[in-house]
């Protein structure tokens, strides 16, 4: 606990840890797994092109899952552009302006409109009640979000898109082991986009995968991936390179090796973050619902500046000051966003989402984090809420 | 050398080569210092998001193309699409018909209307003369492409460009290493993109980057690169994930170290090429012209049908059953692929990309093939011209 303004390193003081702590870093497995991996690699001559290691990946992914089909590409940004290039073009798809950047720009990137809608305040993620407003007659598809691995209300939404006969898929890039009402995320909508990217619970670096039930849009997202003739599966109207290397599939596997025990640990982690964080005025931990099974990887507070006395820039500057690298995500939301923010009609629709952005701070949540740091960390939190009014009053003077 | 149609593999013999022999396969370096670099990157924990790995491959690909700025990506196919994404949207860009697939389809994916050219009979590229007819009032560049590792005559084309005002971009995929006039490929025009594909003389897996000597182009490529706001050097329209990882950048890296040796034996191989197919009535192999450097990483024949007894897609399946899997590149042209080829207006104007699609045949290369190798698959072509009338025969007749 830091006792006075000027223990803190924001004002004077040494940093509470030595190295930085990021909001999340790699799961890394044992070197010895990974040598072997790479060896093999080596020794097969087979790097790139839908590899021995890719199609292992593939199935394991689509059982564990629970989906028919998991189709993996380079990245999470590539999986959610595939997905949504299967739409027919120029039609506009549906998307919560409170996410991260790349879920709104496949769309873009796939040749169709985003129509950006607000999200419900509790959850931070889009309902039927904040996207009926945003229905058109252009309107193809719902592209909802499982936000910090929670699942989306996936059966309501699809009985609503069901009724507007609208396709509907997931940026499930948080999502990884979820589930809602015993179904696994990957199972629902039309198509669920994964990403294994360094900072997800199954990481292999870069990486990423959409899953689906249906056997066309299989065959439309494995042609979409690869731009050659040689493989195609149906007629669709853009391919690109989305392929993954054997040297991502060989990680993401070795991440899926340790799937439940980082799981289990992220939980435990959890657990002295709710701990840690009891009682402090202004400082809520977003809880995970109990009726569904969930990843445990992100660590999200909201802060009530009026209760808490600070703000959550305050926060977040004292604490990176600390070398606790937090996060603002997902601020700004995409409606303030170049270039999206353009198209905006209505900034007041948007409510829920500002006061997201204004009040959510990820932070750090990592392998490398035991019960001492998470508890170091914790106490920093509970230090600068009590020390609130000096150091605003800090804040609001000119830097020696 | 097979001496009766019934010693080939297509027709009853025993295949030539035991395993199959690729186009191109990854120029791996040893294994101790594949083991080293992953270590470093395990070591260090990080894996993504432009790590000094990345960072200095950047520093090296600049000083060896000798442009201002190289801008690492996770493919080739992304160097494409985020170089054209830096023009004005709604323009044209004028392209071959007789390339790889992604060289159009990243103008697509960029939002942008490719409109589709011939090339020269002789050098397989775009000439003023090719490109002159498809200019318009919404011409916005040229993407030229160095095929082959050939220079595309760029000094001529900058001077085109200029004149009528446009940017000049280049397909560099082909073309590391190689150079025109004394100036290496990656300093041409307003930007070129190259591709470390495990095909290509330098290969990470996978990987890519584009270089440029124009500091508000890289300013833009480095923005529409990374789909955070975080990462903004200026405005663009649109961005996304084109991320390269450590792990590719390490491979690329180690690549780079043994470039000035692959290419020698790829050019001590090229001479066992020349000496083994001369002569041969039908096959010719493709020249590289001595005013300019190249890598030598591609053996192309020409098939006169008429000259040689047989067709291009005759050698292409006797080859194959012999193991030694050619390639028909770039056939079909893009002018006759969906979805560029529902806007193709006169088809006529493509007749040289038409006969090259009908006659090229690319044969293997790779470090895995000695002397011994080349002169075998040499052998198996001359054979083939030796047989062709019992081999056009028997491929008339229906297969037992």
């Amino acid at each position: 606990m830091k006792q006075r303004i000027d223990d803190f390193a924001a004002f004077g003081g040494a940093p509470a840890f030595a190295t930085p702590l990021h909001v999340a870093q790699i799961n890394l497995p044992p070197w010895t797994e990974v040598e072997a991996a790479f060896r093999g690699i080596f020794d097969r001559r087979y790097f790139a092109n839908h590899g021995p290691l890719v199609r292992e990946l593939e199935a394991r992914l689509a059982a564990l899952l629970g989906a028919k089909h998991a189709v993996c590409v380079t990245n999470g940004t590539v999986a959610l552009t595939i997905m949504v290039a299967t739409l027919p073009g120029k039609t506009e798809v549906i998307v919560p302006a409170y996410t991260f950047p790349a879920t709104v720009q496949a769309i873009s990137w796939a040749g169709l409109t985003p129509v950006l809608c607000d999200v419900d305040p509790a959850t931070h993620m889009v309902t039927e009640a904040t996207l009926a407003p945003c229905l058109t007659e252009r309107t193809a598809a719902v592209l909802a979000v499982h936000l910090w691995g929670q699942p989306c209300q996936p059966e309501r939404l699809e009985a609503f898109c069901a009724k507007h006969r609208l396709k509907l898929f997931f940026d499930a890039c948080h999502g990884i082991g979820s589930s809602s009402g015993g179904r696994r995320i990957g199972s629902f909508g039309d198509a669920e986009s994964f990403s294994f990217h360094a900072t997800k619970v199954v990481g292999g670096g870069e990486g990423g995968c959409v899953t689906t039930r249906d056997d066309e849009t299989a065959a439309k997202l494995r042609t979409i991936r690869n731009f050659h003739p040689s493989e195609t599966f149906c007629a669709v109207p853009m391919r690109m390179n989305g392929k993954m290397s054997e040297a991502q599939a060989a990680m993401t596997l070795l991440s899926l090796d340790h799937f439940q025990e980082n799981v289990a640990a992220n939980r435990r982690r959890y657990a002295w973050f709710q701990r840690g964080l009891a009682g402090i005025p202004g400082v809520s931990l977003l809880e995970y619902s109990s009726d569904n099974t969930n990843n445990y990887q992100y660590i999200v507070l909201e802060i009530d500046a009026a209760a808490a006395g600070v703000d959550r820039d305050a926060f977040l500057e004292v604490l990176g000051a600390e070398n606790v690298l937090c996060r603002r995500h997902f601020s700004p939301g995409i409606h303030k966003m170049p270039p999206y923010r353009d198209s905006v009609k209505n900034p007041a629709d948007f409510s829920a989402t500002d006061r997201l952005c204004a009040r959510v701070l990820q932070v750090p949540n990592s392998q490398t984090m035991g019960q001492p740091e998470v508890e170091a960390l914790c106490g920093l939190i509970r230090s600068i809420q009590l020390q609130a009014p000096a150091i605003r009053d800090a804040r609001r003077k000119p830097r020696s």
